[in-house]
């Protein structure tokens, strides 16, 4: 890494502390919670295309991140909810990614990639690096992180390590999943003793060891779901190095004393991520006017369910 | 799935048939690899831009298909590929679908999806069904089968099993991928004696039970790489009723005697898919403007090194 670009872990403290908290904002829209008054207009100009929906979504975004930008570090944008509104949707994706980091925000790419070889390659060029362009080299989406999948192995992870090292990225290895059947897999008990989540976390703090910031923390992230918190509290004890993600609050479940065990005594080793219960907050109120003021209502009572970081 | 569906099994046998050859053409561009005479005009038009380079992916896979859609079943475009020239190039990947599938090709998209809940919908939406558009639906994509990883369990299945029942749909699942590291989690010992990728293809027969096409075939299927022929074998045998997609022929090392065990007594039950092998087989000869006979010639060369379907 050169001398100037700093480790993902130590942006992503330096973060937590001058926002004053671990809350992630999971950015996944969906046309039909968008409110009426944003997207009237643009189906009027643009009818009902992939087109209006992706103008939508911006706008929609925009007006969350401008309300929420001053009380939290980082946003995910989930890919799968911007893809579905075809290249339309991803150009809206890639509008998202650039206002919330010209808002300060970091911003984790929620992309689950897995593959291998040239084509993990390419996928770290898409969402964290570079791609070559008529001898050029041009930066598609610019995130700070990205979701990977470890069912492929360390060829699966190889190729992000290298955006880990030379341009200050990170990664988020998926590890406990915090939906019901993330046991299918996940829960396995191994010949040796462990189960599979407590293998991959094994792997993880070996994976990401080169990439350890000032802070004694690595890029290399695990995602860890709110839903269980044993597990959750295991592998903390497992990955004192591991930055985790942690989905599965609020909507899904988890609340304030759930997520306490992903925290490390000093107070950080987490981000917590809610998404609908933030960003379709208005949805309560059924005022669609107020959706911008309702995301920040529900992000100053995370802040209060989870208590100082 | 409505009288006038067809499974997707029998939909891709019945291709097989027609073209007599079980090959899938992986559509993998890469910039560097195309030949000045498609790309230097589209630079000089729209100098080093995404918009260049996607347009001139369009056109070099236009040639590739035109060359081999006589040949051959089934092409399989790898997203990662395309999401690495931004939104531009997703539009690449879409026109590049549409096109395989007006001359005649099922297509899969390879992008690998794996989450839960909406957000699984919201893929399946992507690459197989219709998206919710201000009350309207509409196709993003259109694909005929996509791949789909098993690290979340039956949560990260479930949403791409409708596409199949209602739309004739099909995925294939990750279970022993190619790479050298796919070990590492995938051939864990489990403490009641099976490997991790034995216990995916337990799971696979099962999710797939229910989609099984007049030929014996589910439309699930299951992702099996020609570089492992004992493990092959060995899935097979506990798959009876699941379809095979095999990488890792040619340029990774798989042949047409590695590849045998893929296949049922019925002769058939799998796909062999080569990328590089053929898109780029124009390489080995120099001269560029060759790039579409050579690729043709590559899958004829791939045809018999497999022996008669």
């Amino acid at each position: 890494m050169s001398e100037k670009t700093s480790h993902f872990s130590d942006r992503l403290i330096a973060a937590i502390k001058a926002k004053g908290s671990p809350i992630c904002v999971g950015l996944d829209p969906q046309l039909a919670h968008i409110p009426e008054f944003i997207k009237g207009p643009f189906e009027a100009k643009k009818a009902k295309s992939f087109d209006a929906a992706s103008e939508a979504i911006v706008e929609f975004n925009k007006g969350i991140i401008d309300a929420v930008h001053d009380l939290v570090p980082v946003v995910k944008p989930q890919f799968a909810f911007y893809v579905q509104y075809g290249f339309a949707g991803v150009w809206a994706f890639e509008e998202t990614c650039k206002y919330a980091q010209e808002k300060g925000l970091l911003v984790i790419a929620d992309a689950k990639c897995n593959d291998i070889g040239s084509t993990a390659e390419a996928y770290s060029s898409a969402f964290l690096g570079e791609t070559e362009l008529f001898g050029e080299k041009v930066s598609p989406m610019g995130c700070d992180a990205v979701t990977v999948n470890p069912y492929l192995g360390y060829d699966g992870i190889k190729p992000f390590l290298t955006a880990c090292k030379d341009k200050g990225k990170g990664i988020f290895v998926l590890v406990k999943t915090s939906n019901p059947s993330s046991g299918d897999l996940q829960d396995r008990d191994l010949k040796d003793g462990m189960k599979n989540y407590e293998l991959i976390a094994h792997f993880l703090e070996s994976w990401g060891a080169d990439e350890i910031g000032e802070n004694g923390y690595s890029s290399v992230g695990a995602v860890v779901g709110a839903t269980y918190p044993a597990e959750l509290q295991k592998l903390r004890r497992l990955m004192p190095h591991t930055f985790f993600l942690v989905p599965g609050f609020g909507a899904q479940g988890g609340t304030g004393s759930t997520v306490k065990a992903a925290f490390n005594k000093d107070g950080y080793g987490a981000i917590i991520n809610s998404s609908r219960g933030i960003i379709f907050a208005w949805e309560k109120e059924k005022d669609e006017r107020t959706y911008a003021t309702a995301a920040r209502a529900a992000v100053l009572q995370m802040k209060k369910d989870l208590g100082t970081c």
